[in-house]
């Protein structure tokens, strides 16, 4: 993120005109969402699949139960989870896109920690059996509109 | 789909007890909803960026300025297209995913048809410049929750 602006108003854009948003402001946002999209390629098709995350540093994590296709993309293959939101009448919002790799967690402290921090999945069923993923963040971009 | 349900109120639900969504519930979200997510690959990256849809029959259109990363994608992968709603406080929502192949709108008559029937781009740059893109569609599935 740019510091050399002359004056505090001055925000970067990209070349669409869209707002560049902060890496702190993308932390920020994810953090206030409760619901994400985690996309990933499973043969060789794309997949979108909303789920409840929670922050871990500038990871994201994500409960998935074990027969789950999220279950399949991980450790083989890029992963991308991204938030947004918008206010259809004033034609204004946001996205932040985290770009990275999905790894089970495995390690027990882990786990737990994951397990006290986090909200409570909005799918009863994921409460027995399920599995935490992690998307390791390799990057994380933002953009605001309006 | 099932349809060897015995009672009326019997919706068929998949694995995890999410409700699957109708073909024609899918296309009505699609209708009612004004921002989805495009999702690609590019250079060995899932990419995702929210924009302003129009239906063209099962096919999901958008706009796009010639030089956007989704130009890129158009023509040699596969693409997602995904639109969901959720409410927080009831822990309940819906999402809807549309599969397929992006294409460049080339012929004027289908472009004169996307320009008058769909709404104006949320970014003021788009309306002078942008091109376009038809995600050819494979398949559209869509689960609900609660």
């Amino acid at each position: 993120m740019s510091t050399d602006t002359s004056t505090p108003d001055v925000r970067p854009t990209d070349h669409t005109g869209l707002r560049v948003l902060s890496i702190d402001e993308c932390l920020e946002r994810l953090d206030r969402t409760a619901v994400g999209r985690i996309a990933f390629v499973l043969d060789g098709e794309v997949t979108v699949l909303p789920v409840v995350h929670t922050r871990d540093g500038v990871d994201v994590c994500f409960r998935t139960t074990g027969s789950s296709k999220v279950g399949a993309a991980v450790d083989h293959d890029r992963v991308a989870y991204q938030v947004d939101g918008f206010d259809a009448r004033t034609r204004t919002g946001w996205s932040v896109l985290v770009q990275g790799t999905a790894v089970l967690v495995t390690q027990e402290a882990d786990v737990r920690r994951l397990d006290l921090g986090s909200a409570r999945s909005w799918v009863p069923q994921h409460e027995h059996g399920y599995q935490w993923i992690r998307v390791r963040t390799a990057s994380i971009t933002g953009r605001a509109l309006g």
